[in-house]
């Protein structure tokens, strides 16, 4: 089955936002054995879009809409589609039901041009969408498959995992499993070297791509059954383990904080934090973490030396002897927070994040990590490399290796537990 | 003038990265006025990509290329560039220099099929790479104007800012301008219902869109001049404040997060946190923006009831008659926080962020805002009416509430003392 991607929208088409929505369902369809062969991006104009999907539609099996699903006049994904395939809209009362109950919720009216949301392919499927008003749906015809979806991710994402692919799944023969193996603290030319055979094999493929400064593999498996995928998956997995075991942090696409949280769970334990410079981002990717309350009580974001001193209890010799942006500053950061919150482990971050603030000597990009536990006190340097123009990516990076620390100390004491 | 852009490469296809140089270059030729009715994403495959560029060209005046430049094997863009645009590849001696010596900087001998990147159409014009080793290049043939460009975003962006638009503005006459009207606490289909009649202009356009739980006006005109282009957005934009003015808060491009720390630099003012179920997601929002320190230092995570006491000094009369989740809880929390921080205004969030926590009376998506200032403490009831899955989106909205409240004290008094 090949497949093509359309996002509709003038914001896409003008680089208002960048097209996350295809390079989402590009790899999950592609973890589904399904073959993209053009992705494309079209405007709300009706003639051009128009155009566009019988081109699509002629030449791909399966072709993927986003957007174009809103309320408002210029929203033409749903209508052009259904003329292009030959289907007619028709309205559905338990969507508008569902619609109005949406606003309800929110204590509103339904404004009425929503209305136009409850509209779909007459013998359609019909993709349920918990997360807004705009329904997904599918037409089929001629053995061709035409899937629109809502162009936020917040909506597109859980519609496609939960709906999309059962729907997919019975068309297409086989199964195909996707296993994800992320590192930490290795480039991903270095661990494509390590791994350079693997990468050669058929079936399951094996695939380097980098993250958010992380590299990552994906293990692809092709099988009659989910159990003689998986099991090709995890033999693979463990070829894998002994060329770069030690920079694997999770085999079960679990993130940094996710894994973090799984850790401190699993151990009783719990984590305080006192931020600088990444400036309360770890706090907000533990507490993305559904059940972090768990395990993490307990913030501070000391953004001046009045309050490292103050409330974590930095000392003011340190701050002038080593400035705030130095590993003793750290250590003492973490052992405040500490002692403070009464909590199992300490983790601190002070760096420079940019664009400003960064010399020769402590360039932006560097940071320190302090991480505090019961009989010792560690700290990491971390230096980005990144210049100005990088905050975002070395404030991420930051957060990133204190989660790391965290995870480095289970593994470590694990390890020698064994 | 009409362009199209097409994204040459399988990792884009396969969704391994995002398409970030469209979205560039959509912005960059939507700002020098270049209509953009296309953008394609097509992998290295020679026959594919031959169908999609010469569609291309027989639709569009301009049609920009970018990736696949490199020096392996399936790195074609060139080859059936030209091929299509009927122009012939001869080796251009002295970027073979160049690119050896690129090589010779870093102490390496350049690699034998790099010297497949010293190869340029005949006749066409060839853009100079400061930071990579392939050329751009451009080809005009029948008034169609076909350009490749680097696929590395370091390579692209310098290339086609100190080349590639001097070289199109030679080509192109008109000025477009593009404003964008951000609102908060209304929702897409309402706004653009109030400003329907604005909606059918056709110079200046208005478009409404969503973004991340705001609704936005995109304002464009045409004219011959920055200077009237830019009176005729205005003029718009002060039409579009008549009707939902009290719902603005930019015209400038700025978020929340920036609105906050402009207005309060302006004002001198400085802020301080206590978030429970926002978990620091207000603290690493504000710590985005560069400079942030000046009026932010002091945050608490106070995810649990201990800490909303003992830190906080919320009481525990308040948490056992209203509970944590309660308005009474929130205006303690930004009491106390702005006792604590010595900052003129104190902003506290409480709720349930799910999927977890809710119930009939207290449901997902329920939080409350605290805001403390001289002189009093207001306190914002949000239903976000999304429940499971949705824990993201709560807590960025709840985080956005606790801006925009900010934001509406800053817009009162202003309003007051006019």
């Amino acid at each position: 089955m090949n497949c093509e991607i359309i996002g509709v929208g003038t914001e896409l088409l003008l680089g208002d936002i960048v097209n996350s929505d295809a390079q989402y369902l590009a790899r999950e369809l592609a973890s589904m054995g399904i073959v993209i062969h053009y992705q494309e991006v079209v405007g709300d104009n009706p003639e051009r879009m128009r155009a566009c999907i019988s081109t699509a539609v002629s030449r791909s099996d399966l072709v993927i809409l986003t957007g174009g699903l809103g309320p408002t006049a210029d929203d033409l994904t749903k209508e052009i589609s259904c003329e292009v395939m030959g289907a007619e809209l028709v309205l559905d009362e338990s969507i508008l039901e569902g619609i109005r109950s949406y606003f309800t919720a929110k204590g509103i009216v339904m404004p009425e041009n929503n209305a136009k949301q409850a509209y779909v392919p007459a013998g359609g499927t019909v993709f349920a969408n918990r997360n807004g008003t705009a329904p997904g749906c599918a037409v089929e015809k001629d053995g061709k498959i035409l899937i629109m979806l809502p162009g936020p991710p917040r909506e597109l994402k859980p519609m496609f995992e939960h709906e999309v692919k059962p729907f997919l799944a019975n068309r297409t023969g086989g199964i195909i499993l996707s296993r994800q193996v992320r590192t930490f603290g290795i480039g991903e030319s270095d661990m494509a070297q390590r791994v350079a055979l693997l990468l050669d094999g058929a079936n399951p493929t094996v695939a380097p791509y980098a993250k958010d400064g992380e590299a990552l593999l994906r293990v692809t498996a092709k099988a009659e059954t989910y159990e003689q995928a998986s099991e090709m998956c995890e033999s693979t997995i463990e070829k894998i383990r002994e060329k770069i075991g030690s920079y694997i942090y999770s085999t079960d696409s679990e993130n940094l904080e996710e894994t973090v949280v799984k850790l401190l769970k699993k151990s009783g334990k719990k984590v305080a934090l006192a931020e600088s410079c990444t400036g309360g981002y770890i706090a907000k990717r533990i507490t993305d973490v559904p059940g972090s309350s768990e395990v993490f009580e307990y913030g501070i974001v000391s953004y001046s030396n009045e309050v490292k001193q103050k409330l974590l209890g930095v000392k003011s010799e340190t701050l002038e002897e080593y400035t705030e942006v130095s590993a003793q500053t750290a250590a003492e950061m973490a052992e405040g927070v500490r002692r403070l919150s009464g909590a199992d482990f300490g983790i601190s971050v002070t760096g420079i994040s940019g664009p400003g603030g960064g010399s020769d000597d402590k360039p932006v990009g560097l940071s320190y990590i302090g991480f505090a536990y019961e009989g010792g006190t560690q700290v990491r340097e971390v230096r980005t490399g990144k210049k100005e123009d990088s905050r975002e990516y070395n404030r991420y990076v930051s957060a990133s290796n204190a989660l790391h620390m965290l995870i480095q100390y289970f593994n470590e004491r694990t390890g020698k537990e064994e």
